[in-house]
């Protein structure tokens, strides 16, 4: 219990449309990755962050399936789900894991195949997300969810769309150095503006695209981390947290609560405020996520989550760097990998990438509307 | 770290076809009885153990959704999925959360709704705890799985089919007792020799029934169970392992080597061998697996599962009573909330219900055709 955990591998697959690779497949390369990136070549426990394998590849039961497959049996496996929140949620549990003594080194895999199936199908699936009974069931989509809220932000915030349309541009702006990364370029501000509306005020280029991936990384006690490396990448905070799962719920459509909660817990356990963090991987899935995280984890005051943006603070060099592997907007969303995709960025960011000297980051995992919150803080052990 | 975990609270909903309630009201009915039975009225973390909400009724995310629902936002609440034996790996999550320090109070709820669905469409969605790719793919269901080791477990024990066929005439001679059952009535060995084959040589009564149900305990430290009651349950060992998806693939197809190892886990924790176990709820999703499991986890040699049975062993009285609350054939088998009936159960039968007095009692819960094995012991705390 007084030891710190660590990660000490990281791997981290091409995100893409990869119709020639299956679920299982996408899963072992990264976990194979993570083997040769951490010199260990076994574990204790493997935790899978997944949001849909059942609707989208016919397959359940996944834990086993990607244990069986990587050759790791007979140890515990088993999935995590909490909708695009799942690889996020995931790591908390393979923390929790080591943590509690029961696992030396636990492994933790975010995986997602999204292109098997028609995109009419894809949406349908991932408004399973929201409530099926009281919002997909009116013909919302997930989009139109982020639209409406996007929609009530500007007007109660007196904020425009090109200023929310900055987010996309930043995350872009580090894609071309994030070889796993979707789509490796930038792009301009009047490229979001002029691209077209899906639900209305939300443009293309302000979602995050449809795609397969996969990300491992490995976890044990900082105590066992040392004998690996001299720069253990320390898990110091983690939290979880709810909120109501329609959006039609909330006290306050523009706050994400459990982003607030989440960020308080990690903090508390970390022993830091907003201000020790020197880089984020926000969860970008949509630009007005991004704001509201910026806001809600304590980094602006309500209603300013694009100050720092236009400043151009998020961007290297900046108070406040985020997304610098591309974040969910150009490295991509396989949704239940996504937050296992962060967790590895952070890792390689506070190795030293060459771009930034960050002591801490974070890394913000949202499921659904923002029903569910990561955030975990991690440090260089150094 | 060094203070038990305890149940301190149970609610087993009815299990049936419930055509009037959904998913969630049937998870609220449980953790509402959970909270009456424990005294408390608040968590700090909920896990909920489900095989396959995504495609029998559309709804991912169901951690946020019952937590929401259940009025217990904003905390922690995740889905753990391990096919059928997703109940008992949720038991092991929560067990962990107190265990590390993470947790005070956590709530574990079982749920699974099936008859949303047309039964063609059910027979799909169970394959999807098998292996897509190959098994489901050559149009094996996961009836016809189990047929197939039932077949080759008589052949080379040469055992016959009606040496089998006593395991749902046990569980089902506690199912009168148990007024959270499915099918509250006694069933002679006739009537399973005699019901119609579903795949050769299984029977109708050979196999658990597709139904909707939920169930729900609380856990919190011995120190804090004590606050509450005299006589808590503890949580002496937990053990979670998995085995190869496909039967093909195995080396013994009649060897559970999951339920192997998961129970010396298990026993190993809890400081016991098999013949300090009381009393045991088994798998019994089909009379094949009741078999393997009784030899598995230690209580007869390899080809000797069926001994006891036909000794009358199992029953109430005898060496080992097993099912004592019908069991997944009588009780029922909503498949993702199973693991954690049976724990329920054990629960009832350790504080006492005026039938048994037992000391220490095993819940073994299978996902798939054996590829995830839970066994967790659980002891009278006085």
């Amino acid at each position: 219990m007084d030891d710190n955990v660590a990660v000490i591998g990281v791997g981290l697959g091409k995100v893409g449309e990869h119709w020639e690779k299956s679920l299982r497949d996408l899963a072992i390369e990264s976990i194979w990755m993570a083997f040769e990136d951490s010199g260990i070549d076994k574990v204790d426990a493997l935790y899978v962050g997944n949001m849909s394998s059942g609707p989208f590849v016919e397959q359940e039961h996944i834990g086993a399936l990607i244990a069986d497959f990587a050759g790791l049996g007979p140890i515990p496996a088993v999935k995590v789900e909490a909708a695009c929140g799942s690889g996020g949620a995931a790591f908390i549990e393979g923390y929790m894991g080591v943590k509690s003594g029961m696992y030396d080194y636990v492994l933790v895999t975010g995986v997602e195949k999204m292109t098997d199936v028609l995109p009419s199908k894809t949406t349908s699936i991932l408004a399973n997300a929201s409530d099926r009974d009281y919002e997909a069931f009116h013909g919302v989509s997930f989009v139109a969810l982020n639209a409406l809220v996007m929609r009530r932000y500007m007007h109660e915030f007196k904020v425009k769309r090109e200023d929310l349309s900055i987010f996309p541009v930043i995350s872009h702006k580090n894609a071309p150095f994030s070889k796993h990364a979707m789509y490796r370029k930038e792009i301009s501000l009047e490229a979001v503006m002029n691209s077209p509306i899906i639900a209305d005020p939300l443009s293309l280029m302000d979602c995050a695209p449809i795609c397969d991936g996969a990300a491992s990384v490995i976890l044990c006690s900082e105590k066992k981390a040392r004998e690996f490396t001299d720069t253990p990448i320390i898990v110091s905070g983690v939290g979880l947290a709810t909120d109501t799962l329609g959006v039609h719920d909330r006290k306050h459509m523009t706050t994400l609560s459990a982003a607030v909660e989440a960020s308080k817990k990690a903090y508390k356990m970390a022993g830091v405020t907003p201000k020790d963090i020197n880089i984020a991987e926000i969860h970008d899935a949509f630009s007005i996520m991004s704001a509201l995280s910026i806001e809600d984890m304590g980094f602006a005051k309500k209603g300013q989550g694009t100050k720092m943006a236009l400043e151009g603070q998020h961007y290297i060099g900046g108070d406040l760097p985020i997304n610098l592997y591309g974040g969910l907007k150009a490295r991509g969303h396989p949704v239940g990998a996504t937050g296992v995709y962060q967790i590895g960025e952070l890792v390689y960011s506070l190795r030293g990438d060459g771009r930034v000297d960050a002591e801490r980051g974070l890394a913000e995992n949202i499921g659904g509307s923002g029903a569910t919150v990561s955030v975990c803080v991690l440090e260089r052990g150094d």
